[in-house]
Formats: C-alpha cells, structure tokens, sequence
C-alpha cells in the first residue's frame, strides 16, 4: 500500500527520526522472521513509550493502515510478516526492565527486553521467569507474550501465560488499557491479561507486562533413560507425571531422534525411544526428586537410566538435546516443524501415526519434545527444491493435524498460528466457537488494523 | 416481569415437569445467595445436558429474559440474585464427573458437581484440585469458576483460573463453545478459558470444564508463628514467598483476630500478628520443607514458633482460624466482609490503615486470610438495626478501596464483583478498560441477558 501523506508527516513529527523510518533497508530488516517468509512493510516505528503507541494507533486507525506489532522476529509461523504491507512496530526502543520485586514475586517490564537479559537481571535476586523458548537469548518477552510461548520448564513451571499476572497494552481503537497487577489471585472483572496473551498482536499491542517469577533453585540434575520402544516410554511418562515431584523438564526423542544423534557422533546406545527428566531443589530435595523421578522413569520396556549431576555430565545431556535441531539439516534442507499438542496419554498413537506418516509419505519424520505437557514437535524432512518432495510434505501436514485433533489434540503448543496453521484453524474449532474469536477481535479491534490476516481464517 | 406464554410454554415442553418450576417455593428457594440479599426470579430451569441449556438460552434471547446462572448460592456478592426477575438456570441436574484422567492430570466435570464430592472422587486416584474455599463442601464446581474461586492453598496451588484447561459453554447468543481441552500448553487461538473464568455468568453458561489435577502430597504439617506486630509477620511473609519452598497454605491474622480467639476459648498467647503456615511433602520431603518455612518464619518481632505434625496439632492450629468466622458473630451480628488484594510487600501498611480505619469509624475491624496472595478479608463488624453503625460501616468501605487501590491492589481477590463492588469498579478500572471490558460482554452477549446488572456498572 502507499502511506497517506498526512500519516506520514503526522508520524515522522511524533517519532522524529530515531524513531521513524521509510528507507529500503529498514523496512527489508523488519519483514521477516523465523518462518523465512518475508514481506515489506511501508514503514517501522520504533515507539519510546506507551503513549507513542497510543498515538501511533489511533493513526493508523484513522488512516486503515494496517499494524504488525514486533519483537525480535524469531517466531516461526510468519505472524511478523507484514503481509499486508502497512506500518511494523518494533519495540526494540522498550526495552526496559522497569521493576524486580521479589516479595512480590514480580517484575515489571517493557516488551522489548530480550528473554535472557530479563533472566540474567533476575539471577542476582535468585529468581527466575519460567519461559524458555530455544530462542531465549534472541527473543523478546514481548514476543514470548504475543505466542503464550513455552520451552521445557513448562511442564513443572507452566508457559508464558500461566507466568504473567498483569498487563498494560493499547487496544485496536488506540486506548490504553490496564489490566491484574503485582498479586498472584485476583477476581476484578474480566479477565483481558489471559486474553491477550497468545493472541499474537491481533487484539492489543502490549506495552508492560508484570511477570510472576519463582525462585531458582540452586542446582539440578538430570536423568536419561532409554526405552525399547515409544510405548514403554510414554508409559514411564504417565507415571512421572502421576507422582508429586514434578519433572522440571520432560523431553521424549523417538527412535529416528536418537538415530540421528548416534550418526552425529553422540554417545547414545541405540534404542526405540529416550527421555531426559530433569529435577531442581537443594542439596537436600534434589536426592529426593531425583529418586522419585529414576523410580517413575524405571519399568516395563526400560533398557538403561543414567544420572547426570550439575556440571559437566548434565551439559553433555542437554548438548545431545540442543544439537537434535541443527542435526536435522544434515538429512535434508527443508523442516516443517509442528508444535502439535496431545493428551499425555495418547502420545503413544501420535508417535505410531508418525512412524506410519513418514512411511506413506516417503519423507523422514522425526518427533521429539515436551512430553510432560503433550507438546510434540514433529519435523517433517524434505528437500525443497525437489518439486515431488516438497508437494509431499505438504500432503503429510493435513494429516497430522487431522489425527492430532482425533487424538483430543490441538494445533500449536508454543509457537501460535500465524498464517502457517491458520487454516487449519477451522479444523480445530467449530464455527460457533471461531465465531466467538472474531467477536472479540472486533470488539477489540473494530477496524481490523492489528496484525490483520493473522490466527483466525477468513469468515 | 411477566414471562410471555409462548416462552414458558416452550422451556415447559423441553424441561418437563422435573426442569421447570414457577410455583413461589421453588423460586423462593433460587432467589438469594450468601449475600442475603433476595430477588424472586419469574421461573427455575434445571437443564439436564448442554443443549437443553443451549435451547434455553436461545429462547431467553428471543423474549429477552434475563437468565441468572446458579449454583449452589453460597456466593457472596449478590451474583447469583436475580434482581430483574426472569429465569434461573440451576446446574443442580448437571453435577456428574464425566472422566477422570490421571495420567493427563485432569478431570472432565459438569458446572453442578460439589467441589468436596469431586475432592473425594479424587482422593482415590491420589490427586486433588486446588480449590478450597471455606464453602467446599456445599458449593459448586461451576460456582468456583464463575467468581474464580480461591482459599488458603491458592498460594501454592493456584485459584481456579489457574487450574482449569478447558470448557465447555453456551454464550449469550445461544451457541456451544468449546476452548482448551486436556492438555497444560495451548497457543491455538484466543484464550476464551480464562476469560469465562471469573465472569460471573455475564459471559456465558458454563456447561462442561476440563480441570486440571495435581497429586496429593500424603502428608501435611503446620507452623504457627507468632509475632510482636503485623510488621513483623509481613517482613515474615516477604522472607517466605522469596524462597524456594512454597507453603501450602499461608493465613495471617491481626491482634484483634487473635483477641478475638482468645476471648472465645483459643489457647493461643497474646501477640500482635499471627501466621500459620502449611507445609505438605512425604515422609522424605515434609521435614526439608518444614524447615526451611522455620527458619524463613524466623526473625526480627517473631515471640513463638510452634510445629504441628499431622494430627490431633494440626487440627487443633486450624480449629482457631475455622473458629474464627463464627467468633466474629459474637462481637455483632453484623459483617462486611470484603476480600481485597493488595501486593505482598504493602500487606503492612494496609494492615496498619484498617487499624486507624476501625478507629475513625468506630466499629471493630478484623483482619485475616491468604497472606502469601495478598488477599486478606477485612471484616467490618456493626449492628445491623443501628442505623448509625450500619451507616458508619458503609462509609468505611469507599475508604478501604481507595487505599487498596492507592495501595497497588484490587477489589476482589475469590469472591467477585456482583453487584455488591460494582459501583467501585470505576475506580478499579480506567474508563477505557471498563470500555473493553463492555465490548466483549457485547460480543459474547449481544443481547445482556445473561446475568444483567453484574460485575460492570451501567455505562
């Protein structure tokens, strides 16, 4: 689109020139993220403050110019790209932590501050905010806000959601709304913190946000335990998530996992499935977790368990897990990564329906991920430029979500909907219920102008 | 009102003798709640499934009858009275546990089931959820979500909205939505779970939720620490909530809370503040998490620090803080009740206000509850047929929200809105959040039937 004159003038004297910018170069660095999709934007701004973002909004409003709120654009289903073309606003510019109250167990922040700096801020007062998305020292907690974002800790110390207590943003009609606060209970009317969180900068630019934190335990350790099969370890997941002491992370690696870990030179017996449990506390509850998780883990189908203490033998665990991602550029080029959520206990039927998958689609599929929580990433492997493999990958991805939604499952676990899954959006929600959503955009954003395109599909 | 013939003729076909009731017993019976207020609604419903609620709904929108959900009417704000007359929608029919699943740590339920009968339901699966208001053994599931329930082990546990992952409900418009589901990580779509979570009613009819579950620890113990003043006990509080070992529970009571349980048999030495202080754990973890609560308890204007292992002790610690309701009686019969929250670290200064609160009205003011939230119950105690005293009670209550909120706080922390805070929601809430909050009532109930008057004042 072409940008109303008057809008720009009107912006460009709001922001001034750090805060404004039409070059080629500016509008090419923010069209983008993690999805490789791309599209230009007209214009960024780089707000300093909550009233900017007000006023850039109502602006916008005025002038239907469309708005694609960013943080550091490492999100992977394109809900950062600017489609529509229209203004995207970064918050690199808001980036303050503005408070750190540990009696209240809180902190104040602006959406820019990166996931890790937050996280370092906090170390020194022995607190700690759950989200850990791979990504956490590129990503913003803006963004962690905009796709309910979630990382391995979640299944001990849930998502972003359940981590944030209260929220100030700027609404599609260019108000600024507040909503809970520093305490951990509240029952004021309606909920709108919840509400906005996930929904990936459709209904409100969020402009602070005061994230409930937890203490750090001192140390951790780790367990590894291998299975014959996917069964006998989904089995040892239900137990483990059936006892008290929580995991702090639960991850599952199916065979083809472990498989490929082996070919790149990880120390791994062979086996048909492993998990990596994790356990937090002090230097007296860490035994005792770790005894009850190694007692869980044991059982029907378990070949092998290992202790991994803090230090080097904990990072050598974790380092099998890490390279798991770059390792599967090495079979092909092309991934389509799937967040898909089941119940616990249908993730023996997932796993065999990938296994199945991948043979009729003729395309390697390798599973691993957030088991405690249901949360699978499914990675369907294939060469891009190869016109027959790439048009198979895409047959695979309807029927993923197909049995994932008949397994009691749904769609995206921690990276949101975007455009990649929303289609599919139809699938996962009947019409009363898609019609609910929209409801609320439009109550929200009555002119369409927030990230228009985005999570819901066309009515 | 006078319900038009068509429509009763209508809901009298679909609910049959044993779902409708017009004859004053049975509306009498549905016209009040804990709040003892009482209006006499026009007729009873009491559906049997979600889509004779659905049909209900849909013919209260065509003849515009207000509909007030109820369950069990032990609410305290007036939300369940239904002051326009109209229909009454009980869930008294609707109370079966439809699944238990332990391996996905949740259950599936209808709004109708008691909160104490799914507890016992649960027990013999080891698990438990959440909450526990004082009111759990006559109140309903579907209660505790319409006013976002809390009680004494919200502290570590979580209140209602942070235990449900799922439901099931009828809008406004008639129409069945379905949002979450059986699983703890969810970036599919709006979080439409949390935003029907402590609406009241006034969002939608609540017909199914998925729960989430955690397991029982088997055993508990108490600390009962007692301190020279409320600063003391709230410098306690701080050093609590800033460690690693969450309490279970954690309650705190002014002098006059103690007086009061002196006075009335208690025998508990005399002091400033109290706190008690739950621990739960195994055999193994108990006495770890015991001491660490000691020794955080420990500190400057602590008198005493007493253990009471499971048992006899224990019973008798929390026999004082269940005498104390009861004990409040017999200082008047008269009491505002009022379940504010305030951040954990400005509990002392709010303590301190009550106290010079009480002074200025003249009335006996009583503090106590769930510290470790910030959501303390202040009781404003006067003879209900002294016009003067009840006059002074009702000028104390616009000065205790000022100071909450000047404090950083809100109004409500488990017991809602209703009507009986709502004409404070205005200073609660700026307009232009009070305006989101009325678009998505319009969304959802495009009509204000359900539950008209509640939760927002009139625009």
């Amino acid at each position: 689109m072409n940008l109303p004159a008057t809008f720009v003038a009107e912006l460009a004297a709001l922001l001034r020139a750090e805060g404004w910018r039409t070059d080629e170069a500016s509008r090419r660095a923010h069209g983008e993220d993690d999805s490789r999709q791309f599209a230009l934007p007209d214009a960024v701004a780089f707000p300093q403050n909550r009233e900017q973002v007000a006023a850039i909004v109502r602006a916008c409003r005025a002038h239907r110019v469309p708005i694609v709120a960013r943080g550091a654009g490492t999100g992977t289903t394109a809900a950062a790209v600017p489609f529509l073309g229209g203004l995207v606003v970064s918050f690199a510019r808001m980036n303050r932590i503005l408070a750190i109250q540990p009696q209240d167990r809180c902190a104040v922040v602006e959406p820019g501050v990166l996931n890790g700096d937050l996280q370092q801020a906090l170390a020194s007062h022995g607190l700690f905010w759950p989200p850990d998305p791979s990504s956490a020292e590129r990503c913003t907690v803006g963004g962690n806000l905009a796709t309910n974002a979630g990382g391995p800790r979640a299944v001990k110390y849930g998502a972003t959601r359940d981590n944030v207590l209260g929220l100030v943003a700027v609404t599609g009609s260019g108000e600024i709304i507040r909503c809970g606060g520093p305490w951990s209970k509240n029952a004021t009317g309606y909920d709108l913190t919840h509400l906005l969180i996930g929904s990936e900068g459709t209904l409100g630019l969020i402009v602070e946000a005061t994230v409930r934190l937890h203490p750090k335990p001192p140390i951790q350790a780790g367990l590894r335990a291998l299975y014959r099969d996917a069964a006998s370890a989904t089995a040892a997941i239900g137990r483990l998530m059936a006892q008290p002491q929580i995991p702090a992370t639960l991850e599952f690696m199916d065979a083809r996992a472990i498989e490929l870990l082996r070919r790149n030179g990880s120390v791994i017996p062979a086996a048909g499935a492993m998990l990596l449990v994790e356990a937090d506390g002090d230097e007296d509850t860490l035994p005792l977790a770790l005894s009850a998780l190694g007692a869980a883990a044991e059982g029907e189908g378990m070949i092998s368990l290992d202790v991994a203490m803090d230090g080097l033998a904990r990072d050598r665990l974790w380092a099998a897990r890490r390279a798991l991602s770059p390792a599967l550029r090495t079979i092909a080029p092309g991934k389509i990564n799937e967040d898909v959520v089941v119940p616990v206990s249908r993730i023996p039927e997932l796993v065999a329906f990938t296994e199945a998958l991948s043979a009729k689609v003729e395309l390697p599929i390798v599973v691993f991920g957030h088991a405690g929580n249901g949360n699978l990433h499914v990675n369907i492997l294939y060469h891009p430029d190869d016109t027959d493999e790439t048009a198979r990958a895409q047959t695979a991805l309807p029927r993923l979500f197909d049995t994932v939604l008949a397994l009691g499952g749904t769609l995206s676990g921690e990276h949101g909907i975007g455009v990649a899954k929303r289609d599919f959006m139809t699938q996962a929600f009947d019409p009363a219920t898609l019609a609910a959503m929209r409801a609320i955009k439009a109550a929200l954003d009555p002119d369409g102008i927030l990230n228009p395109g985005k999570v819901l599909p066309p009515a």
